[in-house]
């Protein structure tokens, strides 16, 4: 009865029930590329708690499921919404509601946008640090979502280390309030936590309240280094993470997607074969910090450029910045998310070398070097569809991905390092976490959604 | 048919377990100095992974409870036995299996000692950053079990933000490896943050991968400050705070407290009235730093010292480290936990005050001041036990405690910063986490354990 169920969000929530082409079509996909198989119901365009709630309750009542989507920039299709779903959007849920420059925290809606709220903080002398490489276009509320990583984590941590509290409607359109105001807080089970990665199983995040720093004073250096080949890159990483001395941030790009990227900006082509890293320290020791990393690159044979102007940095950057859409221009994209210990970061290219060999296909790649964190991206042309939520993997794409993945855990890494489960990598968690604790982590989601309504099909597969 | 379980454990584990009067008695209680109204059934004192297994699949096929314990150091009550149960001692399990600088990662079982552990460090130049004020008789599984905090917490972080996985025996003797050896991992809901602070309700903790920082080179300094009333002084250290230097370690003392330090120290007794912050600094900038700071503290009429000697600073500091030992001696001990947001601490003492006040009695109180963590102390006489786990709190102790948490929820605080609820706070537990929460939190632990046979009624009563 898809009739009954949109009709009665209208009676609720009157217009803010969008039901045109332009918007499901929209709320079918995200920045991965892949798309559901078909429309969603309708998308409801959340303007407060109440609306989350009144929804979930109509999604209970009806036995309907529900996709959460933010700005829809997550990387492995967990927001896609699909036949017989609701898109549950809270982008315009966008209000910053408390900055607390004292108790450096601030509460806010889940659709504000990492940028804008950096902005607003940034007139306090604050910021809140997770840092994706989309943060001018991904939601706070995505970020808790899939548990976000990006580019600072290695010296400013990750999501997870940067929420205090969630509040939560679950699926029955209960709301939670989970977590504390507090840096210190063990008041039960940490569910903020088990909240943050959770990709939409869990509940619908409605308000946040992050752990905020204040801005770093000093200067920004940057080091760009060329090698020849990109595991000198990698192994040059690992060497200035052995020295001891932390960069803010350490981006290594590599030959096939440095070349993509030059082609996207315009840019001369680079020399054949190069592999690029990007290197960024912060604070009052920023300059003696760079002036370390560069001998040690100059010592793993790299050649060094040091840049002690911000802009210049951030020109440089930019570069690394594009490869999501230096990517997207070369067809459908399975981006790969594996980490690995950052000593591994050498062989892990060794292994990425092969199975380009073995498979007979480019994988360009880059890497959050400082924490070991790689992005290998497996391009095709996706012209059909599976019809089961994504566009369609070639089986030798899918052999490749498997090869690469089994590669990662061997090397004692993971499947996913930022970008979270969604459809994408979904065959391959029980791989990961084994039979065991797959079992109890779908009965944990049950706890919270006892009909299994919230975001079905992603991250669990049935 | 406790003596059925009794044999089928010593069937399988010999002398590892123990029945002797000395050990059931130690079994019974921890530093809380609350104990359980009677003798447990045993003590097992495991030796590795097998033997907690063991334990557990005995204890789920004769619906045995089994209370987890490491080193007794707890201060609410969480691992004390009593009658029927069984108390299963991870204590000797004390290796460091793996300790990996260049990954800034060490894998330890959870009997070994932070102090130990932070020796052996040493060597390599690492750190564990968790630093309870019981560092030198904790473990680290209990760090993990409270999801404790410290005196470091507001620089360097809680336990949360040091564990990257753990392994987990279920209450049916399976072992799960939650998290990961990365530094960015999201594959699935984050177990390992849930099992941080669950105090032995979900499983027992036989191992941990551990994230580790280098040690932080440059001095330490610290400046001694006294206050002739402990809100100044609380006002001062918000003050601090929002000056945007950092400390490692910013100690509040009250008069009280530093009374009972003094008598036990054999010091001079301090002027009445008055309060003690105790600031420390490190890294590159600590002088410059705890010049900004003694700055701020002369500005909020303090009296100032500030030492440049890293040996002082330890003299220092072990006044503020004495404080249990000290309060200790003046009877059995309820010691409160709240947290509160940083700019909330004067408030929260004048909350103490106005509680001391109406109920006439001395509240001895400390303060991690950095992260706006106090433990208010309620000195009681434990002559008789209530029979259900813990010792006699009178009724008027229980009331002093109840206004006061109530306050601090006011402000905006929750019930326990860094020690758990254990026993001491389960009846409050319920007003903090709300009922559908409360219940929420119960369901999850069920999945863990269906029967409820770990830990039971410890935080969650029932």
């Amino acid at each position: 009865m898809p009739v009954d169920v949109v009709a009665r969000l209208r009676s609720l929530l009157g217009d803010r029930v969008d039901t045109s082409p332009a918007a499901l079509d929209a709320a079918r996909a995200d920045k991965s590329g892949h798309a559901a198989a078909g429309r969603p119901l309708a998308v409801v365009h959340a303007s407060g708690v109440d609306d989350v709630q009144a929804t979930l309750k109509i999604a209970t009542e009806t036995g309907t499921p529900v996709v959460t989507r933010g700005a829809g920039t997550g990387l492995a299709g967990g927001s896609i919404a699909g036949p017989g779903e609701i898109a549950l959007s809270v982008r315009r849920m966008d209000r910053i509601l408390e900055v607390r420059p004292d108790d450096l925290i601030a509460v806010v809606e889940p659709g504000i946008i990492n940028a804008d709220l950096n902005a607003a903080l940034a007139e306090h002398g604050l910021w809140w640090a997770p840092d994706p490489a989309s943060r001018d276009i991904a939601t706070v509320g995505g970020n808790i979502a899939t548990g976000a990583g990006g580019l600072l984590c290695a010296k400013y941590g990750v999501v997870r280390d940067a929420v205090l509290g969630v509040d939560l409607v679950l699926a029955d359109g209960r709301l939670m309030r989970l977590g504390h105001r507090t840096v210190k807080g063990v008041t039960g089970l940490d569910l903020t936590s088990l909240v943050i990665g959770s990709e939409g199983t869990l509940g619908v995040v409605v308000g946040a309240t992050l752990k905020l720093r204040r801005l770093v004073p000093g200067a920004v250096c940057t080091v760009a280094v060329t090698f020849p080949d990109v595991r000198s890159a990698a192994a040059a990483s690992a060497a200035v993470t052995a020295s001891g001395v932390q960069p803010s941030i350490m981006e290594l790009v590599d030959a096939a997607a440095l070349a993509a990227i030059h082609d996207l900006l315009g840019l001369d082509a680079p020399t054949p074969g190069a592999a690029q890293l990007t290197i960024q320290t912060d604070g009052p020791a920023a300059a003696g910090d760079a002036d370390a990393i560069a001998e040690v690159l100059r010592g793993a044979g790299g050649t060094v450029a040091v840049s002690h102007d911000r802009e210049e940095g951030e020109r440089l950057l930019a570069i690394r910045r594009s490869m999501h859409p230096a990517i997207e221009r070369l067809g459908t994209t399975l981006i790969e998310d594996v980490s690995v210990p950052r000593s591994a970061l050498p062989d892990m290219f060794d292994e990425i070398a092969r199975v380009e060999r073995e498979h007979g296909i480019v994988i360009p790649t880059v890497a959050h070097a400082g924490d070991g964190n790689l992005h290998p991206n497996f391009v095709f042309d996706a012209s059909e569809s599976e019809g089961d939520g994504i566009a369609a993997v070639p089986p030798h794409i899918w052999d490749a991905a498997d090869d690469l993945f089994r590669a990662a855990l061997r090397l004692g890494g993971t499947l996913t390092g930022e970008h979270g489960i969604g459809v994408l990598k979904r065959r391959w968690l029980v791989d990961e976490l084994g039979e065991d604790q797959w079992e109890l982590q779908r009965r944990i989601t049950r706890v919270f959604d006892p009909q299994g309504i919230l975001n079905p099909g992603k991250v669990f597969t049935p």
